[in-house]
């Protein structure tokens, strides 16, 4: 298979196949290279892991799952170093292109897949999401993704990162595909029944950039219409990048505990700005997470009493376009923190949140998100199918 | 040239030579790959950095002096990252064999160099050191070394690590061969006048593991008839790891000024425990920082008060024996503070630090280390150069 988007780590010709059929069968993706694949070496984006990880035991829980449906298994893709990044960037292996914008980053850390899926090189692909990790790339890459509900769907055989935030999540080129998929990973039919209400986040309209705004203006509209009924909301405290900072501090504690014990052992070659991310946890103190916690607590309360009747909250993805390639480190450090600002808020209720791919500016694209409550996941998939129809 | 012990990042052949003749011709060097050579790049232990370094536009002050001197430049030897570390452990290149013990490290940075001398391939090498790095190396590897004064010998054209740290040294397995090279970058005759005074370390030999004791008393018996006058005498403060702290400060904050522009560039691949040590800077305060510049003006009051009538104090290099490879990064831990307690002190104020390789135990080289009064290398060059006599 050709590669031109320089998405994949290892490509299996002929595809993986289990000699299963079933709902997914003629379709080829692509899973992250943070899955394991029986035989297979797991590189999760960082040469030193590849080495210690040569060869898996076993499917993930979701490569077997798809590889059970029917679906063969066309490679493995790049990801940003240990699902730390969202922008695509490796310093050991480079970024993928991003078939819808080439001076741009493809997002991440499910960089390779939706590459692989916005190129046309596979129907669908596997991806993690624990900061943003699907959202942010579908978003930038133009395709439709879902990050599911936290714990609905099995992380085993996935290198985790931060397991109170990791998920299992896919991109597809089409709703239609986007909801198959869905159906055979949350284990359950998609019907027809759709989002109740939509809530606009205004705040977080305001928060983006105003291409971003413009982009999505007949989107939301669209939206709105094929659920029925509307209303402006703002999402966010007073102070908007509260949830932010308490996001972050959960998560770089759970990261760096999930790979202390590694860091120790290996010493492995990092690149930099992933490094650094790993010390933030040196700086967090008990008092911060304490905070921290009882800030997802309460999010968890007031967003899931809010979502409960079935509405769901559209925002952008991202509040900026997906930024030109080459960037110095300290460059992306304002953008990584207002898109994180806006893909906190699912991870820290564990609520499923589906990037649209509904809107352009200049060619590139933009993205919009609906954030459902925890268990809606086949709501908004079926949403997703409806607009290929609509 | 063979390269055994993986000591060179590249060797010339023929070796570099500038068309002089003069005090050093004859005698071939190696030259640690932080110090430019003329048309060749400058790798200071990560690939990064060497791709962005290609091709020196002129050779380093001390390369320049020694050429000029009639020596041969036989090749460019293997540094810990950016010269950060004591060991000689550098994630993307491995780590050189120490000629004497190759069970055991080689010591670092300026591992290759020590290797190179330790195993008979050059007559002597350029290392640097910042914060022990040719000091640990000449003991681990048995050979003689000397951490200058600082300010003594131009660093133009060497990799800057922490500047007001920052010397070049340089490593020889004879005393006569380090005191000739001395004579040419200091820029003075090395003569007979020893040092008049020699002030026993006794807490630090009991911070010493057993073996390092043993194998030290009949060298410093021996060390003590040459210069004719001995004491015992208590180096450290009440707490004895104060001026680590404190030196830890300092070097951790001007290193982060140092490469934070270049990281912020490249984003480049390091070994975790190298970033680790850039992240240090994060924890550091304003106070801490005041408290680490006045300890350091107050030792170098007190401590040139104590040398100035030409007195040495007599230490180990490191109280401990070089450690096994390929050990854990938590395990190394210990034995690196245990190492940088000792070298701290000659950073701190200033001095001259030689390392004479007078012990063994167990076929394991011990070293005994004399610091002396800033300005007072020759005396530390004339006594290496009298024990080849005696």
């Amino acid at each position: 298979m050709d590669d031109p988007y320089r998405a994949f780590v290892a490509t299996y010709e002929p595809p993986v196949r289990r000699g299963a059929s079933g709902p997914l069968t003629g379709l080829r993706f692509a899973a992250k290279d943070l899955f394991d694949v029986a035989g297979q070496p797991t590189g999760a984006g960082n040469p030193d892991w590849a080495a210690d990880h040569p060869a898996a035991p076993a499917d993930a829980w979701a490569v077997a799952a798809l590889l059970a449906a029917g679906a063969a298994l066309a490679g493995k893709t790049h990801t940003d170093e240990l699902s730390r990044g969202i922008f695509g960037e490796n310093a050991h292996y480079g970024t993928p292109l991003n078939p819808r914008a080439s001076e741009r980053l493809p997002g991440g850390s499910s960089s390779g897949s939706a590459a692989a899926v916005a190129g046309g090189l596979v129907e669908f692909a596997l991806g993690t999401d624990t900061g943003g990790s699907v959202r942010v790339p579908a978003c930038f890459c133009g395709i439709f993704g879902l990050r599911p509900s936290h714990g609905r769907i099995s992380f085993a055989g996935g290198v985790a990162q931060a397991p109170s935030f990791d998920t299992v999540g896919w991109f597809a080129s089409n709703g239609t595909t986007l909801a198959r998929v869905g159906a055979v990973l949350l284990q359950a039919p998609v019907g027809d029944a759709l989002p109740r209400r939509l809530l606009i986040a205004e705040d977080a309209l305001a928060l983006s950039d105003a291409p971003v705004r413009a982009a999505l203006r007949a989107p939301i509209e669209r939206v709105a219409t094929l659920i029925g009924t509307s209303a402006g909301h703002l999402l966010f405290p007073s102070d908007p990048e509260t949830w932010l900072r308490h996001q972050g501090t959960l998560q770089a504690r759970e990261a760096w505990e999930t790979f202390a014990p590694w860091l120790d052992r290996r010493n492995p070659r990092l690149g930099f700005e992933v490094a650094a991310n790993f010390f933030r946890n040196l700086t967090i103190t008990d008092d911060a997470l304490a905070a921290a916690a009882a800030c997802r607590a309460e999010m968890r309360r007031e967003l899931g009493a809010l979502l409960a009747d079935g509405s769901v909250i559209a925002l952008p993805t991202a509040p900026v376009l997906a930024p030109l390639r080459d960037q110095t480190r300290g460059a992306m450090q304002a953008p990584r923190l207002r898109i994180i600002n806006f893909t906190c808020v699912a991870g820290m209720i564990g609520a499923p949140q589906i990037n649209l791919p509904l809107g352009v500016s200049d060619g590139v694209p933009v993205g919009l998100s609906l954030i459902g409550a925890p268990g809606s996941d086949e709501r908004l998939l079926a949403l997703a199918r409806r607009l290929d129809a609509a």
